[in-house]
């Protein structure tokens, strides 16, 4: 009916407790998966900043990216697209990868320094300049789960990234909105959002050289926030330096106003960027979007995908933007 | 972009701990504002089913509706649609009210007796057939949140209607899909979908006289369940009587075998039915679905609109269909 495609993940059931409600136990540093030392307890890794002389998949990174022990998709094969009666299947072809982002258990993304974050984003851009060369994906989803409400299983902190044989449906109806105001105009939506949103500055949290972080006009979500860079570009993966450099700074500071103004929330942070497959330079404008969780999704949003977000932006940013960090 | 609305609700400011994150603490049936003898901490009833001679806003009732204290929408004043800048806004006109289902404190939709439960899927229907009568109103939404994971701030059991000044998002999706099948075919697609699950069997849960219960083929969640009439119909108000008896009995049901067989999870429960202003007779067919809270959505979903789910529908109606009740 809606077009909508599922992951049935049979892989993932090999998860202890699958049955069962998702609760995370933290595991603690002796037993982490993703610790220094224990790298014999991940797939082998496909990157790695590391330090000078030392072997892949032994102690001395930096930062460090392997397959998903539990891959939602898997690397192998064709898509075999085919019907079943009424209904349409393909094999979950696909990568799905973990970036470590620190060798320290105990350090969060907003406590990393910014030369470290800065490094966490040359990851995703490696990677995915990497994976793009395998004609049968269309979009690499970047995306970090902090903490167990924000769906994270394993504490220690990373980001996911996820290459996909069909553009998402979100990805889909951002790209056509944006193509649709461009055909009548001229101008990249998003250009004119920053130009309307520095112009008024209510809805303003931060703004530096080369990224600007606003609450949108119509936030799902109480406090989202979106990290936007000024000059128009519409892949993520061939962002500047200073791009990157900004950005990671621009993450620090509102991760922390974020830590500082609430009470620490799980967040999912996820990369909006161009398919590979379309020339969308013209109109679509690479961002980050920022999702802390601080409400639940319930009856009413699935029923219509509407969202009730009891914080306006206005107030959202104006708390963040008063948070002293 | 999207075109998505959400609701900024600052009426839904005024609840305690806004900024906090939503904690539910069980609030006890001595404090509790759905108790009987309670009747003064909720606004007035507009619907109650009470035992003869009692007043209104007095116990005596065994179903009650109220308006929400703190609406998501309001019922008073025009939309006044508005251009903000580049932004689109309108007043959040709409009504948004509460069904008390029981005066027993501590029981659940499960637990009730299937007269019980038949009579809640009554107050839904004469709710419904009120409301409708508001030209304003192009669709109400009825759904259940059960537990503080599927979003429910109250812990005596209750479900939720919410009248909207426009069709909803995935509903005009849900319509569009089968209308476009219709317009192929000249049939139905749930018709044909409950004719093909019934011949296949293995996504079966439970087939009764009036209603079938099913796993979808592309379920978003593990255990999600669409609960059909076999008998073509467009509006959930309009049912027969034998079927909302036939729905009460099913519901339960399911919720026993769901109970059984998982934790007692939290769940939504989302009624899906015609939008008044249009005539989707031929094609649309009402339904109820039903999602049990057992995974998280993360930044995979929130990114892509795809879903992953570890549980295929075949082992979940397997599962369900051997929970002994």
């Amino acid at each position: 009916m809606t077009g909508r495609w599922v992951i049935i993940s049979t892989e993932r059931q090999k998860r202890p407790n699958v049955f069962r409600i998702e609760h995370v136990t933290p595991l603690g540093p002796e037993h982490c998966p993703f610790c220094a030392g224990r790298e014999d307890l991940t797939p082998p890794e496909v990157l790695a900043y590391r330090q000078n002389g030392t072997a892949a998949n032994t102690p001395g990174w930096d930062l460090r990216v392997v397959p998903n022990k539990f891959p939602a998709l898997m690397v192998e094969g064709g898509l075999e697209r085919e019907a079943e009666g009424m209904f349409d299947r393909m094999n979950g072809v696909g990568a799905h990868e973990v970036i470590i982002e620190t060798p320290d258990h105990d350090k969060t993304l907003a406590a990393m320094s910014e030369a470290e974050i800065e490094r966490v984003l040359y990851a995703f851009r490696d990677r995915v300049v990497d994976l793009k060369q395998d004609r049968r994906f269309r979009y690499i989803l970047v995306f970090k789960n902090h903490g167990a409400a924000a769906g994270a299983t394993v504490e220690h902190t990373h980001s996911q990234l996820i290459a996909l044989p069909i553009v998402p449906d979100f990805v889909r109806e951002e790209i056509e909105g944006a193509r649709q105001h461009f055909t009548a105009k001229e101008r990249c939506v998003f250009c004119d959002i920053i130009k309307q949103e520095l112009t008024g500055g209510q809805r303003v949290i931060l703004e530096a050289a080369e990224i600007v972080a606003l609450a949108p006009y119509a936030p799902r979500f109480p406090f989202e926030t979106w990290l936007l860079p000024r000059r128009h570009g519409s892949r993520f993966e061939e962002a500047a330096q200073q791009e990157y450099e900004g950005l990671a700074r621009v993450i620090k500071s509102v991760l922390m106003r974020i830590d500082r103004a609430l009470e620490r929330p799980a967040y999912n942070l996820i990369v909006h960027s161009s398919p590979f497959s379309e020339d969308t330079a013209e109109y679509y404008h690479w961002h980050l979007e920022l999702i802390p969780k601080l409400t639940k999704v319930a009856g009413f949003e699935w029923g219509t995908g509407f969202y009730i977000n009891p914080t306006s932006p206005e107030e959202a940013a104006r708390v963040l933007r008063d948070a002293r960090v």
